[in-house]
């Protein structure tokens, strides 16, 4: 058994953006973060967003807003954004405060700018298998991952739990995708399926992103499976300072004896998609300069 | 065994349009055809959508075009559409003749009026469940075809046989959907699938999409499923005045005694995608007028 090491992974993904931004002439790619309201977790999400840019070499723009900020206020925010050729990639951290409509922030981002894949016609670009769309960052960093892992992907039954339009629906879909490095069977299952166990016992790769703490049991993974833990669930835990323990949707301890591969919660799938964000903004930023 | 009648269930979608068109006050939903050329299928369907149209109570306008019309002529056409009031629906017939781009004709008709649902945007509105949406006549077909079979499809097992934009996806998408009436757990398979007879055994109810004649074999099927067969076939049959016959991508004689149903070809989905596309267009028109 194997444990996916996903800062590892991500270590190298953004070692590569590095080189690579480090050969752009001119200005350097630009991501702008907008940050509603002081939700620790999004503090600290977007903390790591700005460490990483830094890193390789991207320029990040931070812009904070009260949480009074109206649903109009921040609609004419990012559409100066859009217009603005400085800013390649625009982030709205989630989850906005409410009354905010998340889902109208995200559709008002410029296709061509949304570096976090949750645009109406990115996703009809995936589900096309047009590469000029930005692929959501967690399903395209498992794939990432999974690639940068050694696992091969074409042929191999992919099971998916969860449906979600974040994860479980775009893994699905760029792994179906009629290319060497993809070409998997898919099942996606979900609360609604059922005989379940019979369904993910299956899978030669299990993707579990049903947002339940330690859902998958032994008892659901073929031996010599590959499992990519998605999950990011907090449980209390009085033993902590913080008073909770992150966990993923897998019972780590009784599954990974069974794998081939596995992921763990956290340290896995969770850097992949911070660097996957910079790895979108890169392909704005190319994009943007008509480079290849 | 009961055969699922394409054509009695087509009737009864359009008798609902019908009902439901004439209510409408002011000028009758519009389609506007396009036919490129003098393909044969092409002539036969497009005047299949002028009929059904007619039944219904919808105008339809027929634009033929010469196989010399170059791409940008047939992209100012789409736009003059895209911004004629009194059209509701657009449709370009395919194929289109050669050196014509399908994709960038597709695209550029208005996602609002594109009622074939090709669109970039409404393949994105598919997989984030939006309604507004128009999902592509053939799956959707599918669905209503299902359902008004009295096939139930919370729960069940669909397995998808083939990956295409305008039948496997879309029709992997809606059944997976979370609506009292989609909810399936859903396998979508394709040529690189490995051990495909196990998968497509598992199914509850198996969709044929895969374009090769007869290529479901009872020994893929488990009795008691329901099978819904897509393809359109045509092989040389030397005893038709045609030269071929029309067959599906279901092997009809060995698999059907197995089913509990099955839809046949031709008369099965056929019929169904002309309805849907139909009732596309009266969802456009009610959308244009601000109706419910």
């Amino acid at each position: 058994m194997e444990i996916i090491d996903g800062n590892q992974i991500a270590a190298s993904v953004t070692a590569d953006l590095k080189a690579e931004v480090a050969r752009f002439t001119g200005r350097r790619p630009c991501i702008t973060l907008i940050r509603v309201g002081e939700d620790p977790a999004s503090v600290s999400y977007v903390r790591k967003k700005e460490k990483t840019a830094a890193e390789i070499g991207l320029e990040s723009r931070l812009i904070l807003l009260p949480v009074t900020i109206t649903q109009p206020e921040l609609c004419t925010l990012v559409d100066q954004l859009n217009t603005d050729d400085g800013v390649d990639g625009i982030l709205v951290q989630s989850p906005l405060p409410k009354p905010l409509s998340e889902v109208a922030v995200f559709r008002r981002i410029a296709a061509h700018k949304d570096v976090d894949g949750f645009h109406t016609l990115n996703l009809g670009k995936l589900a096309q298998e047009d590469d000029t769309g930005f692929v959501a960052c967690t399903p395209a960093g498992i794939i990432e991952m999974l690639q940068r892992s050694g696992v091969t992907l074409s042929g191999k039954h992919i099971v998916v739990l969860g449906r979600s339009l974040i994860v479980g629906k775009p893994a699905a879909l760029l792994a179906m995708q009629r290319k060497p490095w993809a070409n998997a069977t898919v099942t996606i299952c979900h609360s609604q399926t059922a005989n379940l166990p019979a369904l993910t016992r299956q899978a030669d790769i299990l993707i579990a992103a049903i947002g339940k703490p330690e859902f998958v049991t032994a008892d659901m993974v073929k031996p010599g499976a590959v499992v990519i833990d998605v999950g990011v669930n907090r449980v209390p835990d009085s033993s902590r300072k913080t008073g909770y323990r992150l966990t993923g949707d897998v019972h780590f301890a009784s599954v990974a004896p069974l794998c081939a591969k596995i992921s763990p919660v956290p340290g896995g799938v969770g850097p992949m998609t911070v660097a996957m964000l910079m790895k979108n903004t890169v392909k704005a930023y190319r994009q943007n300069h008509g480079l290849a």
